[in-house]
C-alpha cells in the first residue's frame, strides 16, 4: 500500500510539474514574450497539455486509486492521504469521461474563437461573432453529454469551476441577492469621486502598491509583481507566486486590481507544503479563490480601517490630486455604487448584478430556451432591468467579455459567489480576531493573513467548497445574508447626496 | 515512407517542445524567478528533462529511423529530410549509449558540485573542491566508457560540444596558436585605457546598446534584452530570442558582452523555419556558435569601421568620460592585449591562452596523467608560462570557472575554436561583401547580417561543423592562419607605448 501511495504521488508530481511548466510558459507569454513568439508558444503549451492529460487519465492511475481505497477508508477524511486519493479519483473519473478528440476540438475552437471575438468586438459586430458562439455552444452540449446531471445541463459546466454546486443552488442564491442588489443600486446616493480620475504617475502607483503588499504577509523572495495588459495571478509553487497588474495614468483603480490579485496570490502562497505537487495544491473552487481576492481587495482594501492607516501615505504620494480630499470623502468615493455598462469597471455593489445577468443568459443558452441570435436583445433588456442603463452597442454590451468566445460557460457565477462567500468567511475572521479592524487601522495585517493561511489556504483542495465553508463558519453552503448586510451597511454609511 | 516521416517529425516536435519549455523555465529562473522558487523549478526541469529523454531514446524512434534509411539515401545529402534523418540517427545512437542511471548521477553530481564550488571559491579552498572534482572525473570516465574512441578518452567528451572533432585535432590547432599568441602577448604594446574604467550609468549603457542592437538585423517583436547576473542567450524558436546582459557601473564591458550574446541570438534567429521543432534547429557545434558571438562582439564590435559610425553617439552618451578621448585612442584601448588572471575578463588576444591552459589540464585529468590534487600547481605553472602572471590564490586561479564543478569537461576548447573559426568565416564574408568595412563605417549591418543568416545560420545542424566551414570557405577543417594574421595586424596597428 505504501508503495502504491508512493507511486501515486510520483505520477501526480510529474503531472503537477507539467502543469507548473505550462504556468511558467503562460506567465511568460503574457508578461515578457516577444509578440512573434506566439505560434511556437502555442505549440509548446499544446504538447505539454497533451502529455499532462495522457499521463493523468492513464489506466494505471485508476488501478492505483482502486488499490488505495482501503487505505483511504482507514484514514481520517481530511488527512492529506485520504484527501489525495479521494480528490484525485474524482478528478480522474471526470477527466476520463471526455473523449480526447472532443477536448482537442474545444481547445481549437477556443483559440479560433478568441481571434474572432477580438475582431467582432472591435467592430461591435455581433453577427460576426454568432457562428463562434453557436459552435462553442454545440461543443458544450456534446461535453455535457459526457456527464450525468439532474437539474440542468448547465450543472456539469458549472462543476468545472464550482465543483459539487448545482445550477439550482446558484439560482437560489442569485434569487435572493438579485432584487436586494437592484434595490440597493437604485437607492444608492451619488458620491463625488472626480478626484479619483486625476493623473497618477504609474511609478508612484507601483511604489505605493509595493509598500502595501509588503504588509500582506508574503514571504520575501517567494513572489513578484509585474505589469501586463490583463492583470492575473499565477503560481508555480507556494514559493513562486506571480502577481501582475496594469497601471492607468488617469486613475487609481490599479491599486485595487493589485490587491485583488494579491488575494489570489496569498491563497496560492498559503497552500500547505505537504500538498505541493499534488492535485490538492489549489483552491476548492473558483468561488472560494475569488472570495479571497475580494477579501483583500474589498473587505481589507476598501475598508475605512485600512485607509485609516494608509490614506496619509497615499496622500503624501499624490499631494496634488488628494491634498484637499479628506479620508471620509476618499472612503466614500471608493465605496460608491454607480451603475455602468462594463463588468470589469463595475463597483462592488453593482458587480454581482453584471454576473447575475450573464448567469441567467448563459443558462438559457445551454438549456436551449434562448437562441444565440436573440442574445443581444436579451442582454440589453437585462441591463435595463437590473442596472437601469441603456446599452449603446454590442461592444459595450454582449461582446464585452472574453469568456463565451472561449466556450467558458459556467465560469461567471463564481465571481458573484466569491463576493458572497467572502462575507461568510469574514464573519469567521471577526470572531477569531475580534480586533481585526483595529489591527488594520494600525497597518497590521499579519494576524489576519496568518489566520486565513492556517484555516483556509493551507487546506488546498482537501475538502469540497461546502465542507471548507462549513469548517470555517459552521454553516454548510452559501448564505447571502452577510454579503447583503455588508453592502447595506456600507451604502448606508455613505454621505447622502453630493 | 511519407507516413513514417510525418510520425518522425511529430515525435521530434514533441521532444523539441519539451526542450523549448525547459528553455523558458531556465530563462525565467535566471532572469525573473523569485529566489525561493528554486526547489520547485528544479523538480519541474528534472521532470521535463526525463520525459524529453525517454521520448527521444524510445525504441520506436529507432525503428522509424531505420525504415527511413531508403528515403534518406534517395534525397540530396543537404536536403532538410535527409539531414533530419541522418542527424537524428546520430543523436539517437549517442543518447541510447548512456544508461539512464549514469545520466541521472551526472545531473545530480553537477547540481551538488555547483554548490560546493560556490563555497570553495568564496573561501579559495581547493581542498574543499577536490572531492567534487574527483567525483565528476570518475563519472566522466564511466561516461567515456559508453563510447568508442581512438586517440584519447577526452574525445567522446569533446564530441558533446564539438561533434566529430578529435582531441588530436584540437591539440594540433592549439599547437599552432599557443606559441604565436604567447609571443604576441609578450610583445604587445601597453595602451592607455583608464578612461574605460569611469562611471557609466547603466540606463545610458542600456539605451546605447539597444540603439546598436536595432541595427543588427533582428526582426522586431522576435527578441528581447534583459538583465541577469551571468549573461547568456537562449531562444524558444527563431522568433523568440532572449538576450541577457549585466551592466557594470564602472566600465563599458557590458556593451561587448551584449554584442556577444547578440551574435548567439542572431544565429538562433536565422535558423530556417523549416528546421524549427527538429533536432536540426541549432548550431552544428559550440565552436561554430561561438564563432558568431565573437564575430559580432569582436570582428564587428571592436573594429575601427564600426566605431567610425558609433563612436560619436557613444561620446555624446558619455561626454564626461569620453569627451577628451579621440576615436583612435578608444579603438586602441578596446583592442589592447593585457595579460590577466581571469578568463572572463580577458581581452581578445589573451583569451585563447586561458582556454589552451584549461584544455591541456582537463585532457591530462581525463587521460589520467595529472592527479586532481596536483591541479592548482599545474594551473599556476601554466599561467606563468603562457601569460607571465603569478596566481595569488585558487579563487583567482583554478577555482575561477564553473565548468568543472558541473563536470563539463571538453567544453572549454570550443571558446578558442570559435575565435579561430570566426576569422575563417570572416574571410568568406569579405569575399562576398567586399565593401563590408565601408558598410560598417556607415552603420549599415543588414547585408552582413542577412548574408550570415542565409549562408550559415539558416543551415542549422544539417551539416557537420567541418562541412559547414567548408561550404562557406572552401576549406575543410579548422585553419588558425586567418585568426593569427588578424591578431598580428590588430596589435601592429596599436600605438607603440602609452
Amino acid at each position: 500500500m505504501d508503495a502504491d501511495l508512493r507511486t501515486l504521488r510520483e505520477r501526480l508530481a510529474e503531472v503537477s510539474d507539467l502543469h507548473r511548466a505550462m504556468g511558467v510558459l503562460g506567465w511568460d507569454q503574457r508578461v515578457t514574450m516577444p509578440p512573434l513568439g506566439t505560434p511556437a508558444r502555442a505549440e509548446a503549451l499544446a504538447t505539454l497539455g497533451r502529455i499532462a492529460h495522457e499521463r493523468f487519465v492513464d489506466d494505471e492511475l485508476g488501478r492505483l486509486l482502486e488499490r488505495l481505497r482501503p487505505l483511504e477508508e482507514s484514514l481520517p477524511y481530511d488527512s492529506d492521504e485520504a484527501s489525495l486519493i479521494r480528490v484525485t479519483r474524482r478528478d480522474w473519473e471526470k477527466a476520463r469521461k471526455v473523449p480526447a478528440e472532443l477536448r482537442a476540438e474545444m481547445t481549437r475552437a477556443a483559440a479560433q474563437g478568441h481571434q474572432v471575438w477580438v475582431e467582432a468586438r472591435a467592430r461591435s459586430d455581433f453577427a460576426a461573432f454568432l457562428p463562434t458562439l453557436e459552435r462553442n455552444l454545440e461543443l458544450r452540449r456534446r461535453y455535457v453529454e459526457c456527464f450525468e446531471w439532474e437539474d440542468s445541463p448547465y450543472t456539469p459546466l458549472l462543476d468545472d469551476y464550482e465543483p459539487f454546486m448545482t445550477t439550482t443552488e446558484v439560482a437560489e442564491v442569485f434569487g435572493v441577492i438579485r432584487p436586494a442588489l437592484a434595490e440597493l443600486v437604485r437607492e444608492a446616493p451619488r458620491v463625488e469621486a472626480g478626484f479619483l480620475r486625476g493623473r497618477f504617475a504609474p511609478e508612484l502607483q507601483r511604489a505605493f502598491a509595493e509598500r502595501v503588499l509588503a504588509t500582506f504577509g508574503f514571504t520575501e523572495g517567494a513572489w513578484r509583481l509585474d505589469t501586463t495588459a490583463h492583470p492575473f495571478c499565477t503560481s508555480f509553487s507556494n514559493r513562486d507566486v506571480r502577481l501582475t497588474t496594469r497601471y492607468h495614468e488617469t486613475g487609481l483603480e490599479s491599486l485595487w486590481s493589485t490587491l485583488h490579485e494579491a488575494g489570489h496570490g496569498l491563497y496560492a502562497h498559503g497552500i500547505a507544503d505537504s500538498l505541493q505537487r499534488t492535485p490538492l495544491a489549489g483552491a476548492p473552487s473558483l468561488g472560494l479563490n475569488e472570495s479571497q481576492s475580494r477579501t483583500w481587495e474589498n473587505l481589507v482594501g476598501r475598508s475605512r480601517a485600512f485607509w485609516t492607516c494608509w490614506y496619509e501615505p497615499l496622500r503624501e504620494t499624490f499631494p496634488e490630486q488628494l491634498g484637499d480630499v479628506a479620508l471620509d470623502a476618499f472612503v466614500a468615493a471608493i465605496n460608491r455604487a454607480e451603475p455602468g455598462l462594463i463588468r470589469v469597471e463595475a463597483d462592488e455593489t453593482t458587480y454581482s448584478l453584471h454576473i447575475i445577468l450573464r448567469f441567467e443568459l448563459e443558462r438559457r443558452l445551454i438549456e436551449g430556451t434562448l437562441a444565440p441570435r436573440d442574445l443581444p436583445e436579451a442582454w440589453n433588456a437585462g441591463m435595463r432591468e437590473l442596472l437601469g442603463v441603456e446599452v449603446p452597442d454590442d461592444a459595450h454590451g454582449v461582446l464585452q467579455d472574453v469568456h463565451w468566445s472561449a466556450g467558458s460557460f459556467g465560469y461567471f457565477p463564481t465571481y458573484a459567489l466569491g463576493n458572497v462567500i467572502s462575507l461568510q468567511l469574514w464573519a469567521a475572521v471577526r470572531e477569531a480576531i475580534p480586533d481585526v479592524e483595529e489591527q488594520m487601522a494600525a497597518g497590521e495585517l499579519h494576524e489576519l493573513s496568518a489566520w486565513l493561511r492556517d484555516n483556509l489556504y493551507a487546506l488546498g483542495r482537501k475538502l469540497t467548497p461546502k465542507e471548507t465553508i462549513e469548517r470555517l463558519t459552521g454553516t454548510a453552503g452559501i448564505d447571502p445574508g452577510p454579503y447583503l448586510a455588508y453592502l447595506r451597511d456600507k451604502l448606508a454609511a455613505l454621505p447622502a447626496g453630493a
